[in-house]
């Protein structure tokens, strides 16, 4: 699916992406990304307001929702969601196991935001009891952050249940769903949810620059005035564009455009349930391959995603993992390192223009590295 | 140069771009947005290394000054170099003479910090006297923020005599350099400009998407701690940067990749001095044309910049900037409206991958536009 791409410096077709983002994106993506749109034209403004029309329609909500776009990464756009919903001074509970929990943690107290964070460990799901005794000991903490997929293991946050709780106790919740939007259920319909945060290079499988933001129009319309960063004022930016049409400012217009022939392919392909099949096949392709090299998996099964899976490193005195990067790369294939602190892991993501042909050949060239470094397989006892 | 684009859906070319940016570009720099990257790898790194070293000789910076590159619009630069450099509850003095000086003012309200306006008409530019009577009243005003070529007009402010005065007074300038970077000199080696702002798709001739911030070391060592925001903290991005040679949050790969790539034909071309010399053939293209057709330009001619004119719309009945916009669009070129609340004007880009043959063209599209408007010429007396 990904097609041909122009080669590099030395002539070589670039590597396939197995990364939760940038990833390996479709010919027709990259192609759309070609043109130079004027950003006050009309015809640019008709593609921004289908693709807002589009990420609504993908999030699959039934209520009423709106997309806010915003320029900048996915963490931009998860900045922009607690600076714009939660006002300077007031507390939030951010739940944290993994790195972009704690990521949200560390922009709500630079932001002046009184944070509370309830921990786990990277191995486990957020405990949804935690949560409400935090509740319990801050009722002035309106609202709970929690990552969906944290992207630095692949684990699935129970995001329904909390939204349970945060719902009984008066509460709301942001979901950083930046690694699952598109494909797993982001309880987008339930009450509590105030805001769903993703960006154009995940699931979607567009280019990076841009994320978004969906939101009630009720609780955007309250949140009016909170904002103390210009740049990323939901409201701002979602009153400008609804009486303008443009963006307030410079948009990303290229990868704009790439988003919006990425969502067409994505409603060709049938949506969220077609595309997740497609990830899990993938992912199936990948846990045969790597089970066979005898590759443990950091999470219990019952926590993974198809999105990106986190496997154990080999314990081989010959284990190096920019080695095994630069060789399996060599191969074809671009791995992603792991982001854990205490463990030695590396991460394969299953996201992307890719199908599960992709992944055995991945898994090929990680079997022809490991060769090459002089690690036998099965690289740990079954 | 130009060069080939896709065809839009009705099968015609996408028009020219004359507008600050997003403009148009090159086919070599397009063709390098089509190739996908991983953000961890160390070619993009390379990448991004290339394009900072590159930032800073464009800069033309003869002492040490750091480039810390931004995801979003230059808007989001600019908010960054102010949330870094001046502290919260800090005082900061802000020039204003036309909407981007004022975008800076409110921007650094909205943050926090204690704003001091010294504003002047939109066709004069910021009075030297009168921001060396806020700094006396001011002591504890450490900066200012100006913009250098005001894109609202065109206008360009003396950053070299503010500087002076800055200098004179003990205080520091932060330059929004937005769209005279690469081809105006910015003062950047005045010991008082602090940060000089810009983006990759002006003068650069890259894609929107990212901007940047030039630093000296020392300024950007002594503002650690300061921003209170995580996205757009130019500290952290930079030690990171420093540290893994990778962006803190996903960068905007395709926009990277495609800015390097115009990079290097900004130095294939002759860098600052002949880029400048096109775009003013280009402007002297365009204005011999648009006297020949009557309109006056909004600002005086010693005031005005090769880079981007405003001219008073006709004072004729059948006159709206609308229908005029859809005829020249239709005609090849994409026009830019005013910017200004008190007059009728509209602009007219002379930057992107474009020749004076081009603007004659243009000049060409504008009179059948008028007449199929029933406007004669010449719309004004000369």
């Amino acid at each position: 699916m990904a097609g041909h791409q122009h080669t590099d410096d030395s002539g070589a077709a670039p590597p396939v992406l197995l990364t939760p983002g940038p990833l390996t994106t479709s010919e027709r993506t990259r192609r759309a990304a070609t043109v130079d749109w004027g950003s006050w034209d009309r015809r640019f403004n008709d593609l921004t307001a289908s693709v807002r029309h589009r990420l609504v329609a993908a999030s699959g909500a039934a209520r009423p929702v709106l997309c806010v776009p915003m320029q900048g990464s996915g963490t931009f756009a998860v900045e922009a969601a607690v600076r714009t919903l939660v006002a300077p001074g007031d507390r939030l509970v951010v739940a944290v196991n993994g790195a972009y929990g704690a990521r949200i943690a560390d922009m709500a107290t630079r932001a002046g935001r009184r944070t509370v964070v309830v921990e786990a460990s990277t191995d486990v799901p957020v405990p949804v009891d935690a949560v409400a005794d935090a509740f319990e000991q801050h009722p002035d903490a309106r609202h709970l952050a929690v990552v969906h997929c944290e992207t630095s293991t692949g684990l699935l946050n129970p995001v329904e249940d909390l939204a349970d709780v945060a719902h009984r106790m008066g509460r709301a919740l942001i979901v950083d769903a930046m690694s699952s939007f598109g494909v797993l259920d982001t309880a987008i319909d339930h009450p509590a949810v105030h805001a769903v945060v993703a960006a154009s290079g995940k699931c979607l499988e567009g280019l990076p620059g841009m994320g978004f933001v969906l939101v009630p129009p009720d609780v955007l319309d309250a949140a009016a005035g909170r904002c103390d960063s210009l740049s990323l004022d939901l409201v701002d930016q979602h009153r400008y564009m609804e009486r303008t049409g443009q963006w307030r400012y410079t948009p990303p217009t290229h990868v704009v455009a790439a988003l919006h022939e990425a969502l067409l392919q994505y409603e060709e392909e049938g949506g969220a349930p077609v595309r997740l099949d497609r990830y899990r096949a993938n992912r199936e392709a990948l846990d045969a391959g790597m089970a066979t090299l005898g590759f443990r998996h950091y999470l219990h099964e019952s926590l993974r995603t198809p999105i990106i899976q986190t496997f154990h490193s080999p314990d081989h005195p010959s284990w190096s993992f920019p080695t095994f990067y630069e060789l399996v790369k060599q191969r074809g294939f671009v791995l992603y390192p792991g982001k854990l602190t205490t463990e030695e892991t590396f991460r394969v993501g299953c996201i992307g223009a890719i199908t599960p042909t992709v992944l055995t050949a991945a898994v090929g060239a990680i079997e022809s590295a490991l060769d090459a470094m002089g690690i036998p397989v099965p690289v740990s006892p079954s």
